[in-house]
């Protein structure tokens, strides 16, 4: 769609080292993931993503809740999961930070079964968290704002800007739609491309049936507060630091940053997330106070006063928009997925349902959003009687500039124990060798004869 | 308030025996919670109940963000808690039937902080659970449906109903409040008595403060259908059942029912409560299939084919009301409270918050909805300077004609061991006793001597 529209991606820089924060100290590394020098924290990394990967496998991207152990993933939250799969708390600390950074939210307040789905949509766990080959690869040049205004001059005056729709009444043989500026439309069929929980903003003539009206409840939006740090110049090329910083410890504002440079060298900056309950925290301070609070910390991660002179600081609260929600994405609590979510696209009357949370391929994305919005126009054009059933649901052919690189695991990643088998290895050998020994030790002594 | 309104309370049936349904069989019993034959279930249910009890007592009524183990209980679910505090499946099953029908939730989609604080702000495990001297000793003589019918006499006219809000604008000098019929007022001050997920159904100018427009998202309510099946004759009181029945069972539709019959013995009948993931698998059927579903659940377990013909049936499904959202009342999900349940009460410019939700007692019931209300109107006279600050919270005087009796525990009932503290007491006894048994066994065969 971005080529058909005329526009451009670039990459994010990743030349340099990135840097893992943790425990008050860095370290740089190159690759997708921080490495571990500490064996058992190593077979925990590679461990949680493993059997992260290996679950999301038996989740039907379609049907989450018809998945085999749905119920009992679904009852689970992540910080269970997490707990019952790590066995260092280095290794949770990481998978922590992993899941506040891709759906911001706690782990405590999320469903296994959501976020495995949620991780598979995207291709697992290091298409997921990569930039390079990953989700976070490309930015659009000149914003990615340009898609939704390149289609609306397409539409030709067809989009309404500033008008939030008040009412939708289906009890007549044709769909009334009023907007708070009081203005109203008739149409045959309506999508509705919003994030569920802003449906709850519209009044349903008639009534919503009742899993939808509780659904749309029950699925709120992330907390995030993007944060874009302006700098004289990109100076942490010069360190051959790429830009891309995971933090991990509790006092830090900032959970992930990246290098947000424009392509062509200008506005060297720095992009920062505010995760989850940091977000929570912080945003009652003014914004020169975190502006303040985000460069000291870059300047400690990075060990360089630099990075305490910005020239210019813009930032975006999403928690505060009330036609987002929130931000990047709908989560789904413990529980309702199962109970709730089949109806997710479930259509009510004229009414379809879009938006990235429908989505089967990178829900909580803008790819995903594009799935799904071609997908409800198709439901539609199928009961309009333009196109067959299976029509409905198409496979975009795979990008011929922007190719997804297959993820390939080594012999080790898929074969290596986890941290507690191995303890539990080296425990029963122990036991075992132990044991060997003294039995021979017995037997040599003459305290066991021959029977 | 229901005497000022000169509205009449009756006590509900309990003459005659409840009955436990559980693993297909029933049980009658006599007071208010279900008695156990098996030592360790007894020990289980005690320690259980106990347990919320004492937890309970550091959860402050006006901050429960403020309890010492707030983030601890707030990141844990009542299942967590429950698998952690039961050791037995019997006293795991009651439990949860427990938390479904006090809060009309699943035990891994709340938080135990919350719903600990709930329990405690209707005076604990036994007042809440209680129909004697409890949450359901009394109905309203003519329905309950005339408080609210009488206070709006007393408004003369001032009350509009079947207006819902569409937008709350507070960028100028007064406060502009717009409904869906196009009407608007102006005013000082605004009181909203609505649950704070139906406020999403508001459009805010200037937008809610981030961690209110991202609080409204996280509350949702429960899912009950209440189910009223009317018979020829109260059958059960001839068979010495009171007609509250606690039903365990997966395959029940409903989890709990109490007498229906009006006081004067007219209109026999049965109320029963379809719970939760119950409310949500029976939605779908015809009224006429729940009502077959249920009756033939009662002849079961009350053992009489008396319970399959009834003379009438009505429902009421919560859960379709897009106007309550669902029933009984919000429910936290875990991480929620500590997260962003510090503003629940907050005003936002002239609009304060009343609403069973931000009740410091009897959250949840009409009880809290009354000290809400009350407790908002006086913040507003404090702020037009016609109280003081010290009146706005102020404790309302036991019933007279209505007092709760004191709950009293018994020494055994504080001091039992749990079931799991007894076996791990036999297991130290034994242990211990064995250890001196073979002890004495070997000194007295002269494999030890004394140095």
């Amino acid at each position: 769609m971005a080529k058909d529209l005329g526009l451009e991606t670039y990459k994010v820089n990743l030349n340099g080292r990135l840097i893992q924060h943790t425990k008050g100290k860095s370290y740089t590394f190159c690759g997708a993931f921080p490495p571990a020098y500490n064996p058992f924290v190593y077979l925990d990394y590679n461990n949680v993503m493993r059997t992260m990967d290996q679950w999301a496998k038996e989740i039907p991207a379609e049907a989450p809740w018809k998945a085999p152990h749905a119920a009992e993933w679904d009852r689970m939250s992540m910080m269970e999961f997490i707990n019952n799969t790590c066995w260092t708390q280095t290794g949770r600390r990481f998978a922590t930070i992993f899941v506040n950074l891709i759906v911001t939210a706690e782990t405590h307040q999320i469903s296994t079964l959501w976020f495995l789905w949620y991780i598979k949509l995207c291709g697992g766990t290091t298409r997921a968290f990569s930039t390079e080959n990953g989700g976070q690869e490309r930015k659009f040049v000149g914003g990615s704002g340009q898609i939704s205004e390149r289609i609306m001059e397409r539409l030709q005056g067809r989009v309404m800007l500033e008008s939030p729709v008040i009412k939708i009444d289906q009890s007549g043989p044709c769909v009334i739609v009023e907007t708070l500026n009081h203005e109203t439309f008739e149409a045959k069929y309506i999508i509705s491309a919003i994030p569920p929980v802003l449906t709850t903003k519209i009044h349903f003539e008639p009534e919503l049936p009742a899993i939808r009206n509780q659904l749309i409840q029950r699925l709120p939006m992330g907390s995030v507060i993007k944060c874009m740090v302006y700098y004289k110049e990109a100076f942490w090329r010069k360190m051959d630091i790429c830009g891309c910083m995971i933090m991990e410890d509790d006092d830090t504002p900032i959970g992930f940053t990246l290098d947000d440079t424009k392509p062509d060298g200008t506005e060297p900056a720095i992009i920062g997330f505010i995760l989850s309950r940091k977000a929570t925290l912080m945003t009652n301070l003014t914004k020169e106070e975190r502006k303040r609070k985000i460069c000291e910390y870059y300047a400690k991660v990075m060990g360089t006063d630099e990075a305490l002179h910005p020239v210019h600081y813009e930032e975006k609260d999403w928690s505060k928009e009330q036609y987002s929600g929130g931000c990047y994405t709908a989560y789904f609590p413990p529980g309702i997925m199962t109970q709730y979510g089949s109806v997710i696209r479930k259509p009510v009357g004229k009414m379809y349902f879009a938006g990235t949370e429908t989505a089967t391929e990178w829900s909580g994305y803008m790819e995903g959003a594009i799935q799904a919005g071609e997908r409800a126009a198709r439901e539609i054009m199928f009961q309009m009687g333009l196109i067959k059933e299976d029509k409905i649901w198409q496979t975009e052919p795979e990008s011929v500039d922007v190719p997804a690189i297959p993820i390939t695991t080594t012999f080790w990643e898929r074969n290596l124990p986890s941290a507690h088998g191995l303890i539990r290895f080296i425990g029963y050998s122990t036991f075992f060798g132990m044991a060997a020994a003294v039995g021979a030790f017995a037997y040599k002594k003459g305290f066991m004869t021959r029977v």
